[in-house]
């Protein structure tokens, strides 16, 4: 018999782990878990007992199931924060999570927001509204530079479609990357070492994407220092809304560097009516709608993982590192 | 000496062409034909006698030109259907236009617009304006079909963009094509012998994009046939207002069966506050700003035309074909 892999659970223990979900997904997905993992699911957070191994599905961990009978948990979203922050994980449970399409769901609001800035499509429904003919000005976004921050899969799928709109792609990713960008960057250069060259391509940016998960690291990342760099850029956040310091990013709207934000994530979520930010000036929030999970990208990804485990025996591709927190 | 090359005037004649350019044209411009021609640039419609062989750069043919010593003349504009149905074309006069980065701008103006669609920018920002946090419906359009009428530069350069963002693109043209499609079109159907298969086409199409030149063959185009074969697509026109039928147009948005209309072009232009146009339910006019020539547009569209026809004494790419229409 093979020794354990690491990160992968032992196969005799999954063969008798009990499939755990939340109660909040759908009837259909959950008939789909049954069938990939060939046993009957049971509604977590019921209270009763959880004897032996665990296998859970859904979008936060139960007190009850934080315990070393967690073999594996699968998440519903992408972003693993809120779940990692809410206590030490178990030691050894496997964490994945699901993508789905959210690569292609962010790129394609990323860059509807963008040249829906360049037709000025808001200003000419506000015209249409007055019956008013007037041209408008519009740009060409083909030849504009973008600052995409983050150069993992989300990030790649934005920098990607903004290039096949003649966008000039600089990446800034933890650290810069010897050889070749990858894929739909024409450049990558590292938020550590590189903040000469960081600052250089912010004043030349029209847009400045942010796509970064949340991390000790990330934490208040977009402050005074970069926004004091910007030149009039719009600024996009796709990521998590706490990389974000609240009040640099005020004051940068207020003095002009940066043109216009679009948020479609919070530090705090659901924003309450009288939230101040939603009197920053030249601002939208799209109430986290840039990455939906729909339940075939849950059901897809989580094959995956258990084709991976229960098949293979590998790390799952979709395992996040639970220390590193991504 | 060689003999004349057809639709290329003769070397000797355009030798001692006078240059006339219109009113209209910036400073910068004129003092670049004059670069390119290697002669001093008249203003045109300034009365006067004009003998000999004339080259003309405007948007509007003079009365006063429209004579056999017209040699040449080069439009500023893309759309050449006004300049030809003013009068009949001087026999023998070539007629040339700018493009420009034309079909990229309008490709960009579709997908603009088809992704502010779905990613709900008007709903979004006027939910902002009532702070309120609440996901609004949005689409992937990544697996959707556009039918794009018109497979030429502009409608092959919007196909080519759409194509990028995931979408199926069928082009309309005059007739099928055998072989592969071209560039950006996953197929190419003739709107002349594939009604049948236009029809379906239509019914399956999320987008439908006018990109046509006004011509006889193309006035009304788009009548009650063709949107009564549509279901739920959005109508985007960036080609001719005159190539839709506007009361087919009308009942198609009042039935359903067309989702949204955006249109950058209409028959007549400016629309006047009370025209009805404006009152077309779940519409944009955008006062024909999808497809605007700069200045060096015309200068590089023109510098291409006269090193075919000076240089090369060939026909330029840009020609119009007078008696067709485009």
């Amino acid at each position: 018999m093979p020794g354990a892999v690491p990160g992968v659970p032992a196969p005799e223990l999954l063969a008798r782990a009990r499939l755990l979900v939340a109660p909040r997904l759908s009837p259909s997905l959950v008939r789909e878990l049954e069938r990939i993992t060939g046993r009957s699911a049971e509604r977590s957070g019921e209270g009763g007992t959880t004897d032996g191994p665990l296998l859970c599905v859904g979008a936060v961990l139960p007190e009850a199931l934080r315990t070393e009978r967690l073999l594996w948990f699968h998440s519903v979203n992408a972003g693993t924060d809120a779940l990692l922050g809410a206590g030490p994980w178990p030691a050894g449970a496997l964490l994945t999570r699901t993508v789905g399409r959210m690569g292609e769901r962010i790129a394609q609001y990323v860059v509807g927001w963008v040249l829906a800035e360049c037709q000025a499509v808001p200003e000419y429904a506000a015209q249409h509204a007055r019956a008013e003919w007037r041209r408008l000005p519009t740009e060409l976004v083909a030849g504009q530079t973008a600052l995409v921050y983050g150069t993992g899969r989300i990030g790649g799928a934005v920098a990607g479609l903004l290039r096949s709109c003649g966008v000039r792609t600089v990446g800034v990713g933890r650290t810069g990357r010897a050889g070749a960008p990858p894929p739909g960057f024409d450049r990558v250069i590292g938020a550590a070492e590189d903040a000469e060259q960081e600052a250089a391509e912010l004043a030349g940016a029209r847009w400045v994407v942010g796509a970064l998960p949340l991390t000790r690291a990330t934490e208040g990342f977009f402050g005074a220092g970069r926004f004091a760099a910007v030149r009039g850029a719009t600024f996009v956040n796709v990521g998590r809304g706490a990389t974000v310091d609240p009040v640099a990013l005020e004051g940068a709207l207020r003095g002009g560097r940066v043109r216009r934000a679009v948020l479609d994530v919070l530090a705090e979520e659901p924003a309450a009516p009288d939230d101040p930010v939603w009197r920053l000036p030249r601002t939208v929030i799209t109430s986290h709608s840039a990455g939906i999970t729909a339940d075939e990208d849950v059901a897809q990804d989580f094959a995956a993982c258990w084709e991976a485990v229960a098949v293979g025996r590998r790390r799952p591709e979709l395992a996040v590192d639970t220390g590193r927190g991504y």
